[in-house]
């Protein structure tokens, strides 16, 4: 399994753990502990706005499996992330042409979840995210991919725009999406091909934008401005698979 | 517009909102307010999953309209249904086939909000939502909507059958989504269409799907079992979008 949840007791572990960058979706606070080492797990918890719950002594003894919980107890998300070439490894295993989703800075964790289901179900290879801005693998993310992400690779990536450049080389196509891109029925997006898909409020970044080889437009009538986030990535996203089943 | 937020004043006014049943998204109470009426509106604001505030007195008075709040103000939010002929005959305004999204008890707001968002960039007609059960249009989905509650009408029916019944007798279709239909690219999607999204859960019940005249299934080629939900919508709307343009 990719992904984990996983308790972690004590106030040192805790702290540490918070201080490593480790994901905590939530801890739990002993009623009335007040003193510095606490204070400084509250201030980096809020500081991440990990969930704070404040519970009596028993509730601790009861939720801990050392018993040495210190009046903290944190749950915190354990993922396993994938290297970019795995998503490559995984396309070539199952003779595709690579099939990858980008996101560049999706902030709902809802979101991110949602699409890592639809690339799971749209046979994609993997997702890759940027390490900074994004949401990151939480358990409310988890939770969103409905199982997904125990089976679906995501990447983690320093720069976006350098990884299609790599990519690139590799042989992969780059689409975004965009509303001011060709409609998607014009395209052809059958070959080794990376889908970008942008920021909620923002769409994909003048930056990223200009790495993409094709950007791509879903149809739009109504009068309002874009789609759900998710809900653009899976309609893009099965444009490719229709256009790889014709 | 259809879709406008309200507060209202003082224990009576809130109370007989309550009790008329209004949608309430939140209550403001002044701190310490305690006695019956206080009380009553605090149980059915629980009853309601009423988001509960407890604010001080000057609060009150900042937000207050009238001055007479009595110690509470009430967030509702005002939606105007449309009846099921206004859908057809917005239609028959553009002198398109008409296209009707027909959920059947999708309970996340934010699937219902985003869902009405798919509807009106896809060029439907209008989304069609049981009375029980359901997702009601609270301020959450007019959020998620991104503003398309105020274009796209929603209709309210006590038995989605029996709608559906009604409606083939005025020459619509009805397709549902299910796992085990028939793969959507090889139905004809092109006529006057009404198309069923199912629960979160359950998917279509028994009842309204037999109701139908086609099942259409969207390719899936992963481990897990089903897209969420507004995304399953998305691309089932964009195949009958796609098929209408051809």
């Amino acid at each position: 399994m990719r992904y984990e949840e996983q308790t972690i007791e004590g106030r040192n572990a805790v702290l540490e753990a918070f201080r490593s960058g480790k994901t905590i979706d939530k801890i739990h606070v002993q009623k009335g502990c007040q003193d510095g080492p606490v204070n400084s797990i509250l201030r980096e918890a809020r500081k991440q706005d990990t969930i704070i719950s404040f519970v009596p002594k028993e509730r601790l003894d009861q939720m801990s499996g050392t018993g040495k919980h210190q009046g903290v107890i944190a749950s915190a998300a354990a993922y396993e992330y994938a290297q970019v070439e795995e998503l490559l490894r995984l396309a070539e295993e199952r003779k595709e042409p690579p099939f990858l989703i980008l996101l560049d800075n999706i902030e709902d964790p809802h979101n991110l979840g949602a699409i890592i289901r639809t690339a799971n179900l749209a046979g994609a290879h993997g997702v890759i995210i940027p390490k900074r801005r994004a949401a990151g693998l939480t358990a409310t993310v988890a939770k969103a991919s409905a199982g997904a992400l125990n089976y679906t690779p995501v990447a983690k990536v320093t720069n976006l725009g350098n990884t299609i450049e790599e990519l690139k080389e590799q042989g992969l196509w780059f689409v975004c999406a965009d509303m001011e891109g060709t409609q998607m029925y014009d395209l052809d997006l059958k070959g080794p091909i990376g889908l970008v898909i942008g920021n909620e409020g923002e769409g994909v970044s003048r930056l990223v934008r200009e790495k993409c080889d094709l950007t791509a437009s879903i149809p739009m009538k109504g009068e309002i401005d874009s789609l759900n986030a998710s809900v653009a990535a899976g309609v893009l996203a099965y444009e490719i698979v229709r256009q790889r089943m014709g």
